[in-house]
């Protein structure tokens, strides 16, 4: 856990109040296993979570049964009331409302299947269910100064793992072995594990945005992208870094000036107030002013927290209205262009936002590396 | 790809004519990212796919349009007609709704949140929905000439993993450590992922049935857990084996001896026209004669596919009316006892449904393995 100790289990459960008084609820229930996490700790794949005025009661199996009672011995996880499934998860719900005779009932609408309420009203005929939206993301946008320590201690780590790609990618290795390498050296910097599949895309590989590793041999004249993240304390740093196989053409090196110049802007365009979208609009200027603006075909950045990809989305087009950037805000950089028959590359990293700009978390150099 | 080619995409598309006349619908949308990789070989992490009477269009984004276009060309992918969307995904979908003029459009009803289906209300008033459920995956149950014969040369390639257990599992050797060799294997084995994170639980942690690996060293004495899994042209093995460091104690040999002869139970019961439920009854009963009923809080098993949980779930408590066994289904048997201070066991096959009974995918021995 963080050098500041516990996550602070009671000003998380805050969003309660908000649930319940200003939304004017009995009670929520919390099924996006991300913010259960959030809210309790609990890190299994299975749970739901019932907030009410007096209780906050987590349903799960009885595999996680011993590790809940330790997690909250331990201060691991928020004191709660456990509530063991016997038989199937809705069922223990509906046990669970019934008690308490719980009336006007908030769900997360984003986090509900239109069969799963089917079914809960199906048991449930006297509740009235109420949908919510993003009432615990609202809150997760934001990280408090437990999350961002870790955010910190985990931007210095990652940026020891991609000082030593030079050690990994080697001509005549295959995507797959550097992809390990770098995961075991995810592993060696304190990671409890990657936060993705890495992705390592070399010479023509390059040009697809979401490659995954080959058995392709890493060649003279190639580009290669390393993609790559971590997970520390639960939460997920994410960085791409570009390599070059001796010497690369000369329409390859002028990918990487311009996609080095539209991270640059964009990280630039980062501070409170601005509107989201004004980042993702500075990298694809600088795209659209090399002619590369059909080689951009995703947004330059998403989110980071329990989620490698969360609110907010760094896009073209986003909510209406549009999304404030706002302090304490983690988010990934990651402009990138893809020409088939000259490579692909992007670059990325992971800035908080703070009062007056933002931090660059994952630091270290950002130049092509030449190997 | 498989021995016997490329999958049979024109057969697994049937479900549009059972959607379409059957359901009585214009169109059908299909989120379920497993269904629409079953449908279409698509395989990346986001997509759409909208089935008309003359069309199978293919929504996602142009981080994947050169891998769908390669896709196609190679036969890796059905033909499909690929709409990439510009900004948006739910934008591009009443984009392409709208084009066609579909009035009644089915939806998966398992696979689209309540906040989705609302926003698709809002930008197409005009569309009568329909709730649909587990129209692909009622498909994907039973598993076709090219899946049984992926998931035989999957059962055999797991095994060969599983007959390595003793180079790796030693004292002194971290779970961690132990459970990447094991990860290393499974590649070695020519699977493309491990179907899910590894888990080497010892001693103590064995007795915990979902753990995650920890630096803890395995000692003398210990009970260890191993459940690993590989991923083989894009469907899931999954396999328990239970290592013992020198001797155990009585308690845990005992308890060994009890989920062996529950497994054997449970495999002995699988035959097409039995209840599902009969399985699980089947291991449960014998662990519940040696007083363990409590010490199992977990199903028998789950199906395997695209996705290393899909149905059937051979639990006590399914789907009413209970599910009946078929030929073709593919499902895991895997009793287990957990009982703080002694430890944990599990034995875990994979099992697919033949006409007379079943046939053991994942052969080899299933003693415990002491080193």
């Amino acid at each position: 856990m963080g050098s500041l100790g516990r996550p602070d289990w009671a000003g998380r459960l805050r969003v309660r109040q908000h649930a319940l008084s200003v939304a004017n609820l009995d009670g929520l229930v919390v099924s996006g296993l991300p913010n259960i996490r959030y809210l309790t700790g609990f890190d299994g794949s299975a749970a739901m979570l019932v907030l009410t005025k007096d209780e906050v009661i987590l349903i799960s199996d009885g595999r996680y049964a011993l590790t809940i009672q330790e997690g909250m011995r331990t201060g691991n996880l928020a004191a709660v009331r456990f509530e063991q499934v016997s038989a199937r998860y809705d069922l223990t719900l509906v046990d669970v409302l019934k008690s308490r005779r719980l009336a006007h009932v908030g769900f997360e609408a984003a986090h509900v299947t239109v069969a799963g309420l089917r079914g809960w009203r199906q048991h449930l005929d006297e509740v009235v269910w109420v949908e919510t939206d993003d009432l615990v993301e609202r809150q997760r946008l934001i990280k408090d100064a437990w999350e961002q320590d870790v955010f910190r201690r985990g931007g210095l780590a990652i940026a020891r793992v991609a000082a030593r790609l030079g050690e990994w990618v080697r001509p005549g290795r295959s995507e797959k072995e550097i992809a390990r390498a770098i995961e075991r050296g995810l592993e060696e910097a304190g990671f409890s594990a990657p936060a993705f599949a890495t992705i390592v895309a070399s010479g023509p590989n390059s040009a697809h945005p979401h490659a995954r590793p080959t058995t392709r041999l890493v060649e003279s004249g190639d580009l290669v992208v390393l993609d790559f993240g971590g997970v520390l304390d639960g939460y997920c740093l994410d960085l791409t870094r570009m390599g070059a196989v001796g010497r690369v053409s000369a329409a390859a090196q002028a990918l990487v000036a311009a996609v080095q110049e539209a991270h640059h802007a964009a990280v630039d365009a980062v501070r409170p107030g601005v509107e989201i979208r004004a980042i993702d609009r500075a990298a694809r200027d600088v795209l659209d002013s090399h002619g590369l603006g059909p080689a951009f075909p995703h947004g330059t950045g998403h989110g980071l927290g329990l989620e490698v990809h969360e609110a907010p989305r760094i896009a073209r087009v986003g909510a209406d209205p549009p999304e404030i950037v706002e302090a304490g805000m983690v988010f990934t950089i990651e402009p990138g262009a893809y020409v088939p028959g000259v490579g692909g590359v992007r670059l990325e990293d992971d800035v908080l936002v703070t009062p007056t700009g933002c931090e660059v978390l994952t630091g270290g150099p950002r130049e092509l590396l030449v190997v």
